[in-house]
């Protein structure tokens, strides 16, 4: 791991290799050498300048000057470019005027930025691919696992958890299919030089652009994108949707892990100091980057009011933010695959849980039954008495019901099968197999 | 204008009118028709149902009452559903009891709100619209309009105007259509009763859902999505976006338009103090909505980490946060659309403001041009001495540079069209005509 | 109630009036008369004009006009002037020239809005004040009601409700002391100028602006604060972290007033579709305030990079975002004082949950006692097989370890108070008395 | 520098090392250590317990384990408090029981965090100090420097750059003041236990909680903080108002640094491609520090919802957005006090700005100068036209308002002083004095 203690929980292994000082400069000298290449095919520049480019390892330059002299410019880039060229200058001094050629600092920035996010979108498409099967199949596995719908933390009506796994595979299958359709959009080559008209190249711009964007296997849009960051802005805003996709999982998970409800645990983690403790560590992280990610979108979107071609701030602090986002992003579905595959699920307590309301979840459809043949008023009153009854533990809601006379005449044939919570999931087996997409016709 | 003064420059005329309490009201009601409607096909109700509340007006609910509601219940539809089934109950006793039949609160709610969103969708789209055509028609004037590139706001290299407006045409119109798609995904009914399984309805929830999207002219979803708000959340973070992108334009036309550059102008407004001012108005109701509007998507994004069946607060925050959020894109598009119909712009004085550099934006020009044949270091000497040539005022830097023996002999062909701009302009006119999709070889 | 339907949760009736359009027009006017009055003191003007402008009753304007001219000129304040300057030519000509003498747009408007501040955060303080009594009292009545502490939502170890309720008391005081001493600096008069030199004013633009502070019952800062905003961004900002405050605390109620939980329960509203729900609707009005508040701080933070000497943008977003942040932040205070004065507590719910860990929860206490004299490795393994015990049901934590002979020796002393909640509290009683500023030995 | 590359704007190499793996790992120990102390002196555990603990080397500790664990357990001290223990256990056996007692993770990483921050807000304070010498001292120095106002990025009336750094002064002292306050507040010790109770300790935790803050140079709070975070909350949003006030004097700064307008000019650095240019960079590191900071100051506030005594997520959330907000914060602050140390002023560059206006600024001043004698509509009239003339270059304003004989008699006293900007600064000097203390007679 590169990054800090303090920002463990931020990041993963894999990702904080994709954006580590080596991936970065690595890319950054792909882009090089790739331009490099491809002037040489418009005939602009020898051959020999991506060999000494390519030529060159990622341990030739010092991230801490690097650092430095971003401060003065603004940029890792012009720093970068300076060392770089120093180093063809030595090496193969023909090659050095050709470094760089019609290229800008924020075209390698840029570029390198794009590569290290194809690689860190990878991993998150993987995880993202744990985290989908495993809901699949707990989804299935659960279909007819009753449970309580619960609403503003109260309990509603009987659903199944198999329903409730689908909706949670079918939120983060969503909002996962809008982020690989932007990161497509955004995942392509910068390259306009200064002023954005690839001026340096004269006739041969477009040309060189292309063939730029086919060595690094990128795309190539219709112009430079300097200060027009939209593509970026809606990778980022589409991490932030999908991870608030998945923080509703994890805020799920960790209120049914509480100790009172207890019908669902992920493997978590312990404490440094009780024993017992089994803490929902999955969820904690998925839910740590939920709180962090809006506040990174925002930052992202507040930057896209850029100045003329080159910002001056928006785009520097654009980096950083981008990076992450996305490996928040990625922290949260890691983490939301681990704990999903792990997940236990009590069939058992989630049926006790709703037999513990004693019937009153019941109250909506015993409201539907009688309405239409005691009035609604009549039924209200009936209903309200069974809710006490069952409150205060004397009767179960189904049973004070049948003891009122007029209600039960009213529920006639659905007498027995009020409280029945099997009778009383309406849809909700369709719904399931719609949205894992069963069940189209 | 139903909104406050305080709030203004967060809406518009028509915007104001898509959510005012008519509307929504109105929404609700069509809601609740065409619920009993769909009902009535299933043959659950009497069609007698869909009537009585068709003949309810607006103008029956009292806003006030409804808003103090929701500070006890959490929303506006417990005493929605209330009052309207008392006036259902004196106007059709019979209809009362199948008022709402298996709908829940968020039912109503969130689908009266996606039908507001449609209206203002299709204001935004008419905005839009006008906005495009202006900025093409702007690209097309001026594609041989000569005008300083800037970067970090210092001037870079010749650029068209041309490129410029097309440049903000193409990220307007991919962020747009970004939104949209965004719009029709998101344009779906709710509906899921108590629990989100249409339990009331038995066996009938598929078909009645069906219908109930059918009448409303919106989508019919796999399933409710009581607390998955992936879709409204992309609605609004493409908003987001598109809002950025506009903010851009705003932030390019104020500055262009400053008393020193005066390049550009829009028609803009008075000041109450001082009798010679124009001020860029537009550019400020623009600006306004993009500095608000990230921190509205934050908002959003923050609230989607909601509990089980239905959230405790973050579906309470979303109303407002959603109507906030388009009105300041739709402000946003209003404002950019007659700023940019309206903008005038000053060839002359582009070319002025470039000449004043007296020449050292080809700087990059001579490197390109000089580094091959004379070497890096070399080259760097001569350009620097004719940078601080023209700096000082001795010389425009193409003449100084002339005036260098070894310079002049490297530039050889170039010698006189060095400085000429026209001659510098790389691939500006094919960036052009590709981002207005004009040139799709 | 002046706001819309959508935003009902986000405002009370008595913060909706204090930025109605006719407070705010009423306090440009009480501007505008103050200014006029200064002005006379200073000789200036004659002492009719300020009686002309307070004889001007607020309808005199048409806001939907005032709205319209903000949509060019970037504010209202300009059609405003404009409206006050005719309708004073009509009624007292002589006075005309002299009216809005020296000040500028934002002069009116920013002076405006503190003064509707000032009305708002009157009624923010009252609500605190029922607020911390509540608080307070329930603190002092349950200073010996044994509760769980709850982390990461699971069991940890007893605590009192009284603890508990102190937390929130000091949370909330010390971050509502913040947002006072915010507020005091805030509220000063806005008098610059059009360049925020008074120069209209000659010698005497100091002495002026302050007679038109004390008029107005406001500070007189040391100079204009136009592209200032730091004193607002902060109360801004101390309405975000007591808001936050505020949402720890409905949290929390949310979480106990859980079915299965069961420990607290507020008045609550009931829900649409089911007869026998109490939800947490108070609850939900604050955590709603408390998902919104974070993005509309950091939309006014992002707007505090204003340009010179008045902003294009940033200035233009700042109104509606203050007024909705403070109405937010008032909104989620009236209701936890709303909630908090209604709570009910359940003491014994309360001991029976921590009774139902079967005593794991003093395992911590457990290895306390058995690690010095067994070494940590004996301990923990002793422990860990009370755990076990305790969670098959086989016997409680306290029995189990009690069994254990090498374990019950080295407890020695304690062996009986073990598990007894009120043997491990700890200084809770002494935090709780710290935190109500009862016990600051 | 531990940060990575495309992290490089983020902070500087003094913040950097101040939340470095090393910075933190020593701050835990040192928790570690005086926690022991403070217990021994309790006569709780012995002594030799600290002494094992301050023997450790930070290098002890295996950060990638560290980082591992906390993805389990959501936090890096279970898996530290077990490598502190195992390595105690061999090297004093008999002091591992006593090892963190009393104390919960949370304790430990939230006192070593505050323990960071103490290291880095003395360097902010370092920081502010030069920049606050240098804005005093820039603005003495051209306190009779005349420049042109700007609002709406248009000139609007003469003021001095004496006054403008005054206000970039004061506007930075308050919220650096504020800052400081909130710091103040916020050093303080974590230490709680388990459940806030510091129950382990029997009746010794306040004592110990008391010696443990006087060994670190903390504070001892009323009672543990764990879920309470206003304190942080007002650091980080005090950091954000801070960051707002340096964005804005950058953004002047960028402004004034134009090639048009060239009025200022900071050190600023080059360009990777163009030999020319000199650029703002310190304005863009500013910049891009004011651009992220809201979203991290709305991330910590959305995470302040925490539930009972620790939170999931929100707390888990907090520790790199507390250190990213910390350091955004420096970085500005640091980049500002180069930018405005090293900061050229051109006054004669600002004179002639002015006069390029053809004196329209003076519109102001000849309207209050007409108004009262000419009557409001015959002044406008006047000035408009004197206006008009000064636009189209015939004249300059002054002289065109002065060969209209109805104002050149209005004018009277004031005819030939009327575009002398220096009759027409109003109070600006009384102003800049104020604002640096150095005139509150």
């Amino acid at each position: 791991m590169t990054v800090r203690l303090l920002e463990s929980l931020t990041t993963t292994g894999a990702l904080d290799d994709a954006f580590s000082d080596a991936a970065l400069l690595s890319a950054m000298l792909r882009f090089e050498a790739a331009l490099a290449r491809a002037a040489a095919g418009a005939g602009l520049v020898p051959i020999s300048v991506a060999d000494a480019i390519a030529a060159i390892p990622v341990d030739a330059f010092d991230p801490a000057a690097l650092a430095r002299g971003a401060r003065t410019s603004g940029t890792i880039a012009t720093a970068f470019v300076e060392a770089l060229t120093a180093r063809i200058q030595t090496a193969a001094p023909a090659a050095a005027p050709f470094v760089h050629l019609g290229a800008t600092s924020q075209d390698v920035v840029d570029t390198a930025l794009v590569l290290c996010l194809t690689r860190a979108c990878a991993i998150i498409a993987r995880d993202h691919g744990r985290l989908a099967a495993a809901l699949r199949r707990l989804s299935s596995q659960h279909r007819e696992t009753l449970m309580l719908a619960r609403t503003l933390l109260q309990p509603a009506a009987p659903t199944t958890f198999g329903l409730t796994a689908a909706g949670w595979f079918a939120a983060t299958s969503r909002s996962f299919a809008a982020l690989s359709a932007a990161a497509r959009e955004a995942f392509v080559v910068q390259f306009g030089g200064a002023a954005g008209t690839l001026a340096a190249l004269g006739p041969h711009g477009l040309a060189v652009a292309r063939e730029l964007a086919r060595e690094l296997e990128l795309g190539c849009p219709d112009a430079p994108w300097h200060a027009h960051r939209e593509r970026m802005g809606a990778l980022v805003a589409s991490c932030g949707v999908y991870t608030g996709s998945l923080g509703k999982i994890a805020r799920d998970v960790a209120l049914l892990m509480q100790f009172e409800v207890a019908e669902a645990a992920e493997p978590g983690g312990g404490s440094s100091a009780m024993p017992h403790k089994r803490n929902p560590g999955g969820c904690a992280v998925v839910l740590a980057a939920a709180t962090r990610m809006p506040g990174l979108v925002s930052a992202f979107l507040s930057g896209m009011v850029q100045e003329h071609a080159r910002a001056v701030g928006g785009w520097q602090a654009e980096a950083s933010t981008v990076a992450s986002a996305v490996q928040a992003c990625g922290s949260a579905v890691a983490a939301a695959a681990d704990l999903i595959e792990g997940l236990s699920i009590d069939p058992d307590r989630m049926r006790r849980n709703m037999e513990s309301t004693r019937g009153v979840v019941f109250a909506e459809r015993a409201m539907g039954l009688l309405a239409p043949s005691m009035g609604r008023e009549a039924a209200r009153r009936a209903i309200a008495a069974a809710v006490d009854a069952a409150s205060a533990g004397d009767a179960t809601f189904g049973a004070a019901l049948r003891s009122n006379p007029a209600a039960a005449a009213a529920l006639s044939a659905n007498l027995s099968s009020l409280d029945v919570p099997e009778a009383f999931l309406g849809s909700a087996e369709a719904f399931r197999r719609r949205l894992l997409g069963e069940d189209h016709e």
